[in-house]
């Protein structure tokens, strides 16, 4: 009836559990890019794989397919190794802030394309918007040359990359069909490939606040991952790590960026500079440096001068004042003992009520919204301090927002154990 | 973020393998009907509907808020008794043509409304359409008043009746999601409850020409079906049918007339009689009368009668001669034995091949076209005797309906035993 293969062929043979044959996935993801196969036919397939799986053969093909519906950059102009991080996203995770420009100070070039936050995890880009006059579209040419000449460059991608994952994802965020591993994997990695990366370091989320809620199902997402890279001859590994309380104490735009250069200027929190200096020893290694010195670099500097050229670069001012809330609320315990939970969901949710975040794709974010921790788990309080204060610039968000961060902390006797930040590495 | 349920977490809720709420089913039908759930949403939740099932009153439900889509016809005032019958569609399935005025000549009223045929399956519409003359779209008075005069009206279904169901059904055919018994269920009894018949006779098909290619899925609709009219105070039985092989001779529109209007004569294919008998003792006992003697209807001419007034009221000539092929193709022998097999499915396909029926919603059909088979299973056929003939008005579409028609028929040493006409009734 329709030349090729008919669409619904192809959604009926996952939805009764066969395996999709290459040629069936080439076509499907060719016409869904080219508007043959319709959204309401591409959504019901996506939801025959989240419920009946794919292959490995299948996961690989329909990774392959969405590359080749773009450009594939060649960054062998660069002149320098490349490797890039992506994280699966969490609250608080402004790592990338300290991380390229640290990775990026011993000479190897971090071709970041980043994107923003969509429901309860912020995005990068948003973050460094924060920053007055920093500019997150950067030409083809203009990236390039950053990389030569500064090592790390922070910006969206190009509408040419993979524009079949970014209709599907698009697709995959109203429909319910986000929560796939094959599909999580595919999007990651089919970007992550096009962007044209020698090596790439994961960082696999697991815990409340991140999509994979079980240490289990993140540990199949990054082998699935680390497996699509090895194929596509980018040399890829993943740490797992927690994501059950949010990293550091800023959850929010500009909170984060300041948290960031504090990393930057040797201090900061003791997770957020663990894992930053977990991931550039990885990225290092990956880029032929397994003896560089990461810490080293934050004490002495060399990383923080990279930070101020990446953004003089891209047009922000590393020196203007961030932006300010015009409310500010403070949460205090209710009665004396240890912090014991700490609840990355509720915090970040409580974030993205107070205005960090965006519920549609549209909508703008506010720099100065956000969440400001005072406490840590494990740490003791007096009834009356302050556990944390809420930011937002309209004031009629902080009702909510203040109950869900207040039912994200707990007071009592003694808390629990943690897990370690760093789970498993998988190579 | 929406008023309301979203739709995301009413998918995800039956993803997960949750039972839906009332509210949330309520709530996404009437939005899907108008247009706030989009078509990619609800054919995403049509996947998980289809893969992870419904429960009873789920399915009840779901029927409940197609039905409060739209308006509920009063068929009080017509005056008589009404009985509807509905078939799950197969191939050569005119029994209606025959059965409702021979229903109605007992005066009783069939309020059919009936749809086009997509796929292998003809349409009773396009059948209909194939007398000179003859209108299938009557308004409501004109319907009503016809039931009250004639009996039998056969006509599309208006607009207003079950408008959700009307777009999901649409949606369903583009992907992939038919197969679904909940669905499925749903569908047929939102419509045929909202028409306002006071009884319904179910004739659901088994078999290869069916939807249903097993009996224990066939079994499983009709009892759906059944406690669905029941719990909405439509007294309603099932039959279950055998769909292995085409239903009498005649596949395609005219010539479906043609055979009907042999039946009502007294003569026709014996298996098209049975049916339509025992078909029409349901609808008669659902009527009040046990006792009617539906096959002296058929012997003395007084369903006859009903046939060309309910034909003549709606604007058709009943002797005007039925349009004839450009083109026709004998299919023979190609060895001595008895005929074995005639799969319906393979049979169907190939009528629809010809130009009986249509590719695409919009896609005219030809009344001409069809397949006149010559013989049935169990007859002693010579080398070089005619086995069927295929009719068309376009020759191009000859060479690949007789390739799919010749795989159909199987002539062998014996045939193998046949599953009884009515396999089963449930009630």
């Amino acid at each position: 009836m329709t030349q090729g293969f008919a669409a619904v062929d192809v959604i009926r043979a996952k939805r009764d559990g066969h395996e999709l044959s290459d040629a069936q996935i080439d076509w499907v993801i060719d016409a869904y890019t080219r508007g043959t196969v319709a959204d309401e036919q591409m959504s019901a397939l996506a939801m025959a794989i989240l419920l009946n799986g794919m292959t490995p053969a299948e996961i690989a093909r329909w990774t392959a397919a969405m590359i080749a519906s773009g450009e594939r950059l060649d960054l062998s102009g660069v002149g320098r190794p490349t490797v890039d991080k992506h994280s699966t996203g969490g609250v608080g995770d402004k790592i990338t802030l300290p991380l390229a420009p640290l990775v990026a100070s011993f000479g190897v070039a971090v071709p970041q394309l980043s994107g923003r936050g969509l429901g309860h995890t912020g995005g990068t880009l948003d973050k460094l918007e924060a920053i007055p006059g920093f500019r997150t579209r950067l030409g083809a040419d203009e990236f390039a040359d950053q990389l030569r000449t500064v090592g790390a460059a922070v910006c969206a991608a190009s509408d040419a990359l993979a524009p079949a994952d970014r209709k599907l994802y698009a697709l995959r965020d109203v429909t319910g069909t986000v929560e796939s591993i094959p599909l999580i994997a595919s999007s990651i990695m089919s970007k992550k490939i096009a962007e044209g990366t020698g090596a790439l370091v994961l960082d696999v989320k697991v815990g409340s606040g991140a999509f994979m809620k079980d240490v289990g199902s993140a540990r199949e997402l990054a082998r699935t991952m680390v497996e699509l890279g090895g194929a596509a001859g980018v040399r890829t590994v993943a740490l797992l790590t927690d994501m059950s309380v949010p990293l550091g104490l800023a959850v929010g735009n500009g909170i984060e960026v300041a948290e960031s250069v504090q990393v930057l200027a040797g201090g900061g929190p003791a997770d957020v500079v663990e894992l930053t200096l977990a991931l550039a020893r990885e990225m290092l290694a990956a880029a032929g440096l397994p003896d560089a010195d990461p810490e080293g670099a934050l004490a002495t500097g060399k990383a923080m001068d990279a930070w101020r050229a990446m953004v003089v670069a891209q047009g922000g001012d590393p020196d203007a004042p961030l932006p300010t809330p015009k409310e500010v609320e403070l949460l205090r315990a209710e009665s004396s003992g240890v912090v014991a939970g700490l609840d990355a969901y509720g915090v970040g949710v409580a974030a993205w009520r107070a205005g960090a975040g965006r519920a549609r794709k549209e909508d703008p974010v506010s720099a100065a919204a956000g969440v400001l921790l005072h406490r840590r788990p494990g740490e003791w309080v007096e009834r009356g301090d302050v556990l944390a204060e809420l930011r937002a610039d309209d004031p009629a968000r902080i009702p909510a927002a203040l109950a869900d961060l207040r039912a994200a902390v707990t007071v009592a006797d003694a808390a629990p154990e943690r897990p370690p930040l760093v789970i498993d590495r998988i190579a």
